[in-house]
């Protein structure tokens, strides 16, 4: 057992919060895709605070069925009216001009404009975010009441994009653990100005590995930023045989929002990362909501694909596509906070202390309980104001330490906190009545 | 998988309702038991539309514990009053006279007559229907009114009947399909007239069995219309090792009210009978009443006792015994409905299209999703209203099939109608994102 | 089986709980703790109606981790004031001195005897009870109302208690049965003058096992009459092999109040004797309070702890800590009724009854139903108002009698009380129905 302190006592700091929003809002403005040059310039950002590996992988490689597709970049694009006004600019927003929208300049009537124009009738004063990565297309995205405000005229579109021969980025950061055992922490990269979905989690996530440097864990921590679907897959794909590495996995994204927590369960559904999310968020005095697997979602989608079946489960506040937010331009700075990024940061790193520290005991002793009283161990809590919790802790860890419970069993069956748990095991080692299993190999259930 | 179009639809006509009330209200007033004239009658009526194959079993003949009765018919009964006035007359119904009464023909008191008289006093405008089967006795059944008014006087009371060595009967019939596996289907053809009870199971079946013909099925389906208890017994003693042919099987009684639908387990519980019937119910916006198995009921009792143990349930609409109309005179052509047989024919259709097609496939991509969009999977439903339920059917499909979940396992999974899945499937397999397992016997679950 | 009555009708008397409400009222005077002469007194009363067996163990003898203490003894004890008044007397209440309390005679202000003053301000009229085993210290225990009534002046406090070398002590009863299998039953003898806690256990089980002199069983019973925790402890350490005899056990403390039936599971959680004394206390009427293990409570602590992890459970009337009495003055004859202990008596007798006559057996006709009627077994209880019950009892066991079920299992599924399914499992088995499985060793599950 890990002696030293709590690894999200190590992780946590009292400016964590502000220090990932600062993030975010740097990286926020900046218009990414699944390929292209935002993605390499969020990479940038993200690499002035960690050692990152950048990888680039060429259009037109095979990925399982898939095949990287041309590079995506854009430099300006506009709609003029007759008097040669900008009644949209890609520079106010770049959530104007859907992803991956084919290079365009016309005049064209408000009706065939119309063809090409996204709005919410029911936000009428919100942007859309849309994309069409895999059919040639162009289109704006614009608030239903500017579309309404639009006189019956001639309109010059004018989109300067490019789609080449090029490259697909991602980035990914390796924390050296004791193991070679991994445990993935991954967020898409992909999303332009949508500050929850995803600047949150690509923020959370760097400044956990930055955090993280120079602490001795006994999992080695691969963090991953990459755009969703074809960067997971590309991953997957390059990476076919590491993955076997991977023990444990989260997704995060949409962490900076005042809901849930939601946590959605990987395929397998009751894996130890699956049983130490939820036992994390239900001891902080949280609810979560916990939802079974489904293959529709982030990420976890290609992770849980069943070739290759890896415990990978999905962290995130409010459950995606349930706000109204979701999407939109309504998903700013303004959308998050630094505290509700700061619970989310705690959240993960407490989870990553319990994955980290659950193990399997045995009792040194046991047939009958040894006399606590005589080691002073009972005494010893009794001005504690978690001396109840401490005692019933201690006798429910020798109770199930017979190499069948690990200490996260036992802390669900005590209905205690894992730290709780964790430090009273200490406790129990440092008086050797508990101790590594003679056996060999225990079995984990 | 068969590519052709669903069994139910094969099976389902516009007017099958009407047609089968017809065939009920044709065989309603034959005077049946488990022996006897009556039961040979009615299969000659189903032999009208299937080939049945009728069997013979003399009296005396050992099934298991039991033994064939004697073989009993009536031709005329009656009881006449002092002035000659028959105030009861078989003739005017066939629950007149309790089933299996020995002949009778004696001049008695009022109060001797009723020693031999069944009525409902709660119910008295109703003739209960009564048998002794292996008690001798004799008996009239009549409205409890009917006795209230009867003065004190002498009664004849007259009947006409004889237990003879003879046969018991009964039929089958057997849709011959790819395979020697069989569906069993059986409904008791022992009750005299009771619309619901079971006229309408027989009527059910016999044009179950007359749509089937000609159709291609993976099963045969073996339908049997025999007396209740003692001819489910003799069936299973003369088919011993034939028995174990069967690996589905659904009782069909009482089908023609409204009540329910009511299905009662098999004693295993779980098996695929049991699934697909209560799964089936639930996607056609009803509410079934599933019953655990208990040893109490229908020929299911026989099915599943220890030394057979056969995957058969009992499909009804209203539970048995728990409506006023249960084993009384007011179960009558009024009180079933074509609309309620046409319902419970589907249902049962719809069952047989799920165990006809529910098999294990496996997805020839299972290492991260394929790309359905450059197949034009995603974009061909997208007109379709049913395209969120297909293309999650398609992503849970492709997630699912790993050798280890059938179509069932899948639909159950995604809350989605087996047929959703099973047509989903094929248009996966169809594009050689599906198939069977390579691994020659996957496991099914 | 045992064709004989029912255990539980040999063990109940009429005026069985009169007879236990007299031998609590008998013990109830005595000082009882862990070790000394209040613990033999106790045992020579037990000793008056079966032949105990009384074990005297040194002090400082090892057993586990533990050691025997010394044996404390008491004689008088006081607290006088100025004018010679005494204000406490030991021999008014023997919770006015904390157990284990170390001689003393000093004159002390008010302020210093606080400090060795227990009292509950929230129930200023009773007497607390207090223990100190392992620490050396004296105290007074007294109503809060005495404590706030004393006036700032000297007091003389005497305690003349010994602690000095001797022996814990402890008795044991074994009842004969035919195997060596044994049934444990528990009570703790070393609280005072609580006549729940747990003169009611001490006078029940005592009472038991006089009734079951004579009495033939399958079990043998093991009867222990120890201080609790380290009579537990000892008895085990001293019969470590032997304990794997024990294939059921039940610890039993307050049964003569009003509330619950409670019932704390064994560790192992689903044991013959959990389901049995949960089944009992259903069939009853009664709804059982049922508790999971945990490592806290009596001394079922010591026989589930995990290098033991014996069957064994603990039965109550209200939860020990959940009532106001607990562990005070309070706890006197007035609090404990005869019918009280009667229906714990018979609860636990019945109990009995089940885990004896448990057993698989096999239907000797498993293929289809056997004829009852034939055999006047559906008559034979056609005027019996449990008519109803008893023939699904017959239909339940021939039909899962099939070597895998149990009786209590049976009983579960059927929802019927055990004594009803054991009886007409007799009435099966002589008549030539229900067998011991020719299978020499069916499973049981």
């Amino acid at each position: 057992m890990n002696n030293g302190g709590f690894l999200h006592e190590q992780l946590v700091t009292e400016d964590i919060g502000e220090e990932i929003f600062a993030f975010v809002a740097e990286i926020y403005p900046i218009c990414r895709s699944i390929t292209g040059r935002g993605v390499r310039e969020t990479l940038r950002a993200i690499g002035a605070h960690i050692k990152l590996e950048v990888h680039e992988v060429p259009t037109g490689t095979a990925v399982f069925d898939w095949v990287i597709p041309r590079e995506w970049n854009i430099r300006e694009a506009y709609i003029r009216n007759e008097r040669g006004e900008k009644v949209l600019d890609f520079a106010q927003s770049n959530l104007h001009v859907m992803s991956y929208s084919v290079p365009v300049q016309q005049r064209i009537s408000l009706a065939q404009l119309k063809q090409h124009v996204y709005t919410l009738p029911d936000q009428p004063d919100l942007i859309p975010y849309r994309t069409s990565y895999y059919a040639e297309d162009w289109a704006f995205c614009m608030p239903h009441r500017l579309l309404e405000s639009l006189r019956d005229e001639t309109y010059e579109v004018f989109i300067d994009s490019s789609l080449t021969d090029g490259y697909l980025t991602y980035g990914e950061y390796l924390h050296q653990g004791e193991t070679e055992e991994e445990f993935l922490l991954s967020a898409h990269v992909c999303h332009p100005s949508l500050a929850n979905d995803n600047c949150s989690g690509v923020a959370l996530l760097t400044h956990l590995a930055k955090r993280m440097a120079g602490l001795r864990t006994r999992y080695s921590y691969r963090f991953l930023f990459a755009p969703g679907t074809i960067g997971a897959i590309t991953w997957l794909a390059r990476n076919e045989e590491h993955s076997q590495r991977i023990k444990h996995g989260l997704i995060i994204s949409m962490v900076g929002d005042g809901g849930g927590p939601t946590y959605k369960k990987s395929r397998r559904g009751s894996t130890t990362i699956d049983r130490a999310v939820v036992h994390t968020i239900r001891h902080s005095g949280l609810t979560p909501t916990v939802l079974d697997f489904s293959p529709y979602g982030y990420d976890e989608r290609q992770y849980c694909s069943p070739g290759f079946n890896l415990p990978v489960g999905l962290f995130q506040r409010s459950k995606f596509g349930e706000i109204p937010q979701y999407h939109t331009s309504a998903d700013n700075l303004d959308f998050i906070a630094p505290n509700n990024l700061a619970l989310s940061y705690r959240l993960i790193a407490e989870t990553l202390d319990v994955v980290e520290n659950d193990a399997v005991y045995c009792s040194t002793m046991p047939k009958c309980e040894p006399q606590l009283g005589r080691r002073g161990l009972y005494g010893m809590v009794g001005g504690d104001k978690n001396a109840a919790a401490a005692n019933m802790a201690m006798l429910w860890i020798l109770n199930l330490s017979d190499g069948l419970h690990s200490l996260l069993d036992i802390a669900e069956r005590a209905n205690l906190p894992f730290a709780v748990i964790r430090r009273t095991a200490q406790l129990l080692q440092h008086n050797g009545l508990l101790a590594i299993c003679s056996d060999a190999n225990p079995t984990m259930v």
